[in-house]
């Protein structure tokens, strides 16, 4: 737990010295991505596009900009949106016949191709995904990777025949970003269903995947919406069914933040060191330090490393050596702070005893291997379980119930907090003023934290 | 060879009916992707990607919005580019403190960062790349793929403390698109250094690559630019060198077109069964399709493909097993149009004779291999080597030389035509009415094609 002030310090310093992100580029709210943050969301979009396409999705890329009157057709979603997009007024210096907006998601300028694709119920289920860049003009502070005007994410969209099977794809879905979050990223989450005010514009209802930044505040990763029948009969995704009738779609939308999950990851495992990447998502897996106090050590010490290599090469790590001139505990503490999740130390010494020494940065422990004993993957993988142990143990320490007001606004800024609300107006507005509410659980009673009257269980957190 | 009007035809059909890009987005030249053409486009990025970064450059994004000071930096460069760009002008109703323009190519919202991270000759060299989108309201007719106004490509930007560093990194790249060009996608290539009035805006030189099309015109699908030190005396990319001195960097950029790439693929391996995909790109590389015309034989053959399968798996191919009610043959149409590399065929008689029908897309062959002799990886690669053959075949039958000028009108609209010119505009003129010239080569002489006089060698060809 760290307090606000000296996380986002932390934060900063960690995108900017490690190569993350730089936020010098002249737009507010759009850093550039550099080496470290690319390869990092990489990993994640290469897993996740495999998992899309393993349950039925194609890849699919639709143009960034979307005609005006195409966004402007369903009324909620324009209402949400309106505000926040950019607009492509001109070409050269001739004012364009229409406007158009930079993408700030794409249901509006995917569903009419929907429509042209769909006559029978054979054309469906339509499942499609892409990892594109979407734009909203937030007038809120931005915030590198957390906040941000240009925003990289995954979409997917669907048209089915049935609601059942629109149900069915939001079950699969759930498992899948379950599966990105907490196998890959080692991320611990919460899925909430948001309450209705908090919902996607269009939507019958938004599922909203959250983690938990040190600060004790929330950050939402992740969201599916079940887009019921207003995006299909607004765009026309009629089909013809088994009995020549015809039908409207039933649709569901999805996204996770790539960005957002960066930010996550990097903040979530990361301590006083500095980052803690974990191994599946690590662009430099293993980092080799020769220690070579003598030159004439340097031969021998090298030629050894050799050998390590070829293990590492075998066993398809990333790794890189450091043989610069710098200290190795120079070294030490850049790779530490860069968060390569193990390091293997080789000085005279080991090479006497031909082993090499191990250190894993989740724990700090050193070992020895012989290099016939050498199973870096083995290790990897024993560091990515533990990563996701620790992280997930760090998360259930700071899941908090409160009875009283007084109990809400201790608990609230150190994690997520279940609490009661009479389902009144009057009662939501105090709450919402000290955090915001997450879910409603409607199923589980739970005495109002602000009246005191009969109620139902919420989550309430402050977030991002 | 086809005429232009058959070609354009069969292009546009072979797009639409194998689902390579929908035209019909309500935005001109903003086709829609869909699964064949992004997973093609995929294998490609992912290839040149790993090239790239093995010869040491890192992944970056920049964001997809250029401020107008920053474009217009550099005096040549937004003369050659203020006609074409988009320009975004408000967010939501608020008109923008300034315009900023949808990236045409990144140089100068790159470049200014480039002058951040460079202090000191330790900083160099950067090299970096980019898999983006970039857009150019093209006035000239649009056309899928081929000239489009959200156009995909990945681009590599530099800076060196050298210009012979620069030039060597031109070499490189130009190995390494060739590779991508001739070893992955079998496209048969030129490199031509572009005449001082064809180069990139802010660029000393530019070199293209092209291949030539079916209907006789050169296509343009990549090009290295040497930008000498225009660009980092504009954005003060400066270094201090080992004696304290101050420096301007050398810089080169460079970027092959992924939608012209995946429409020199469809075209210069196509024939009028459809398309025919290089086993490396093709997203299904092989088809198995069961001939069961009695029911009864049904368990047997599956359960025989079944065995088929397993061993497809082990050899990583990409498969796809065609049990459909469709009869046989038009399987086989589909899939041929389709340009899947291999089709498996497996009935009753197969069966028993323990062995399964092969028949190559690209020969239409037709052999039979046991289940211990199938070797589908060695089937694949054989393919890919000759259509690398073929193509290359086909293109060197249309290279010409053309000593008068009937010979020229006759072989330009065929192919690249090799011819003399005396290097003055009068006579550039004539020729340029009826073709680009791609290239002079000051070193080899040849009389000019108008005047007579003595000149040098020119290529021209008809070009997209």
């Amino acid at each position: 737990m760290m307090d606000e002030e000296g996380f986002s310090e932390w934060y900063h310093r960690m995108l900017d010295e490690n190569q993350v992100v730089d936020i010098r580029f002249p737009v507010k709210g759009m850093p550039v991505y550099r080496g470290a943050g690319v390869k990092i969301i990489k990993y994640m979009r290469d897993y996740l596009e495999n998992l899309l396409e393993e349950d039925g999705h194609e890849p699919t890329y639709f143009p960034v900009v979307i005609p005006e009157d195409l966004l402007a057709a369903e009324a909620e979603h324009i209402a949400g949106f309106e505000d926040e997009v950019y607009w492509v007024t001109h070409s050269g210096i001739t004012p364009l016949e229409r406007r158009m907006a930079l993408r700030p998601t794409s249901e509006t300028c995917m569903y009419p191709m929907f429509a042209l694709w769909t006559r029978t119920h054979t054309d469906l289920p339509i499942k499609i995904h892409q990892s594109v860049c979407v734009y909203r003009y937030e007038t809120k502070h931005t915030r590198p990777l957390i906040r941000s005007r240009e925003i990289m994410w995954n979409e997917g969209h669907t048209a089915f025949a049935t609601r059942e099977e629109a149900l069915e794809n939001i079950e699969t879905i759930k498992k899948i970003y379950t599966k990105l979050m907490t196998e890959l990223l080692c991320l611990p989450i919460e899925i909430n269903q948001r309450p209705d005010w908090d919902k996607f514009p269009g939507a019958e209802y938004t599922i909203a995947f959250e983690t938990l930044m040190p600060d004790g505040k929330t950050l939402q990763i992740g969201t599916i919406h079940n887009l019921g029948q207003h995006f299909s009969k607004v765009f026309n995704i009629q089909y013809e069914d088994a009995n020549g009738e015809k039908k409207l779609a039933w649709q569901t939308s999805y996204g996770p933040g790539f960005g957002r999950l960066l930010a996550a990851t990097i903040s979530v495992h990361g301590d006083e060191k500095g980052m803690r990447l974990p191994p599946a998502v690590a662009p430099t897996q293993t980092v080799i330090v020769p220690i070579v106090f003598k030159e004439t050590d340097r031969e021998n010490v090298m030629s050894f490393i050799g050998k390590v290599e070829e293990i590492l090469k075998s066993q398809r790590i990333r790794y890189t050596i450091d043989a610069g001139d710098e200290r190795p505990g120079a070294k030490y503490y850049k790779w530490e702070q860069r968060g390569v999740p193990l390091r293997i130390e080789v000085g005279p010494k080991d090479v006497e005893k031909k082993h090499v020494m191990l250190v894993r940065r989740d724990t700090g422990e050193k070992t020895t291997a012989t290099l016939e004993n050498l199973d870096v993957g083995k290790m990897l993988s024993d560091i990515q379980k533990n990563m996701r142990e620790q992280a997930k143990k760090k998360f259930e320490e700071r899941t908090y119930t409160a009875k009283d007001e007084k109990n809400l606004d201790k608990h609230l800024g150190e994690g997520i907090v279940a609490t009661g609300w009479c389902m009144e107006d009057q009662c939501a507005k105090p709450i919402e003023s000290k955090g915001t509410i997450l879910s409603i659980n409607r199923d589980k009673k739970a005495k109002c934290v602000i009246c005191g009257a009969e109620g139902v269980e919420i989550k309430v957190a402050k977030t991002y």
